[in-house]
């Protein structure tokens, strides 16, 4: 074992203590009143389309981000598929989307029948990198009449996703004004920020829309489930109407006025969100003093930075990951090894979107910095309880 | 109020009791296991993508319809989209759906990027007429080694959705035969035929794939939920993959070699799934006496039939549903009326799917009996429960 793999050993020991045998990346934690709302459900029989927690959680998620409204929905790809529909994303248009991003960003891009266009992330926030963009669209885009018009493609760019990665938020304000410029929709993938803002405000709530993830790994949980975050009451109206089969209501009649989706978040797993809701700043707090912990100890380490919320940014922490300053897929591959098999759960970052068999053939910009990153990143064990075996 | 009037509400009086004040359509029972195993999902924090209980649920899905596998997923939307996209189902497509059905049959056509062709159903199963499509493919389409082409659009018909009816099997045998003569995969429809046979069948094993449905008001529930059967140990895979967003196993790579979906049930669903399922021969048991005492005071009443399971079928009588023998539009809302204002919750069928704005422009065949069912059917309650009502 080389120097830079033991020190890395031995950081995760120090933080974390010696698995038992394994820490997984991020488990979910439910010691609040989720059995209670559970058992609820099951007593009143509202286990399904109807019921007071759906209602509930989307309030909260409100509240909480500051959104005018939230819509839950059974996970974050459906939402992002009816966020990209009603931003007017159109069969056949193109959406800017990170290359460095799990797969379903570019999927729910796919499902709208839409073609993912790959652009380029920035070190600092490992997102959307907003000079980058300015200066590959002000080379191959046209603003028209039409819209923005990919000029070597001859297709529409028709909205930006930006994504938080791993809870860290993109430079929004930066981003924004370039999308203003290019009358390009913003759709905020939020999955993994839920807990983050941007001088001062939450992630998903400064474009168009934004959504929220609560799978089972994410920073609360609702089995699986995701949500549509918005200012707009008539999207927010909109995305109801389409996630819930487009029905007009009515004492008896089946009438619907669209195509639309069975995308509602069952009550069941609303219950569940309303319960992790209520847990949500502790575990805020507690995943902001693991990445306490984790930076304390790998600034100490030679060849890794520890990665930090951007300036002006409060980040959920939601995966905590360390960068290697020297880019390499073998050592990379080496750490992860030692670490998995030592019982720490560490994984590398996806593999770039556009190297998938699906999305070889999209469009692309250079991506010089999302190819550094690939070969760099490592996760960390992450879950909130992991704080109880913080060492002093 | 007219004779059929108070006939009828002293028909649902007999069997159901008075209601205090409001007797549901279909609502879920939840009496065995389902609470054990939802805080077990809590206990063990298997709430998600990964867990025992979607296995379970599979396992015994398949044992129960006798199908080779079951893959569960988020709703049967979801279930019917993937059965279809395996079918070979494409853009520009069209697809052969019965105008009297769920919106749900048609949209998920449409989420193919294909298009829904509405053909007719018969008086004695609720579900499509195999002699009336077979006349009908007979003028408007032709074999070619390209598929089916309907000549009038030249568009192919890539795939038929037999829909079995409030739990009435489609007459299957004949159906196939026509299905087969022209080249075309059948995927079943079984969302609300949980428990039904034809001809000692389980409905859902006889085509290529088959769908059921958990959602809420169906037989059982897992709050919302689905499931693709199938007797292909392929396709099977192929759906379990495209439902898990199509990665590749790897000890940490994220690799994915397809557009995949995020439709995978959670396992807390899975969880109330496995319990309903210990249920299900019960729920059933209790259906079919309901729906004999429905039988027994409908044979007396004149103007209304009570729809009862074809020959040499088994209905799991998801909804019992009366026909009037004259069909007409203002009795049937006439008798809605009533019915709900005395608490009885009563409907009618769904809006035919031809006449929804999105589907207007569809292809259909002439539908002379899906347009008589669309002004004389109306669906009792019809929970489980309600057995324990019923009158000596």
């Amino acid at each position: 074992m080389d120097t830079l793999e033991s020190n890395f050993l031995a950081a995760l020991d120090q933080v974390l203590g010696k698995p038992s045998p394994f820490i997984p990346l991020h488990e979910p934690e439910f010691g609040g009143r989720e059995r209670e709302f559970l058992n609820h459900c099951i007593d009143s029989t509202f286990v399904s389309s109807v019921g007071q927690y759906v209602d509930q959680f989307e309030a909260q998620l409100a509240e909480f981000t500051g959104a005018k409204a939230a819509i839950a929905v059974v996970n974050g790809t459906a939402a992002l598929h009816i966020a990209l529909l009603l931003a007017g994303v159109t069969p056949g248009d193109e959406v800017l989307v990170p290359a460095l991003s799990f797969v379903a960003t570019a999927n729910a891009v796919a499902h709208c029948g839409a073609i993912p266009h790959f652009v380029d992330s920035e070190f600092s926030t490992l997102g959307l990198d907003p000079l980058a963009l300015q200066n590959y669209l002000e080379r191959i885009a046209q603003v028209t009449p039409q819209g923005l018009i990919n000029k070597l493609t001859q297709r529409r760019i028709a909205a930006i996703i930006p994504m938080h990665t791993y809870g860290h938020p993109v430079s929004l304000g930066p981003l924004l004004h370039v999308a203003k410029h290019y009358q390009l929709p913003v759709i905020e993938d939020a999955a993994e920020s839920l807990g983050s803002t941007y001088q001062g405000t939450h992630t998903g709530t400064l474009g168009l829309a934004g959504i929220l993830s609560f799978n089972g790994n994410k920073i609360i949980t609702t089995g699986g489930g995701g949500a549509i975050l918005t200012n707009h009451q008539d999207l927010a109206n909109q995305a109801k109407h389409l996630t819930t089969t487009a029905k007009q209501p009515h004492r008896w009649e089946f009438f619907h006025d669209h195509v639309g989706w069975n995308y509602r978040l069952p009550n069941l797993n609303a219950a569940l969100g309303c319960a992790q809701l209520m847990e949500l700043p502790m575990f805020l707090e507690k995943k902001r003093q693991l990445a306490q912990a984790y930076q304390d100890i790998f600034k100490e380490i030679e060849g890794i930075n520890f990665i930090h919320a951007p300036e002006n940014c409060l980040s959920n922490y939601w995966l905590n990951t360390i960068q290697l300053t020297q880019p390499s897929r073998e050592i990379r591959d080496r750490l992860l090894t030692i670490a998995n098999d030592a019982g720490f759960q560490c994984r590398p970052t996806w593999t770039l979107l556009h190297r998938l068999p699906m999305y070889t053939h999209c469009p692309r910009a250079p991506l010089p910095v999302a190819e550094q990153l690939e070969v760099s990143l490592i996760n960390l064990p992450s879950s909130p309880k992991l704080v109880t075996g913080l060492r002093d």
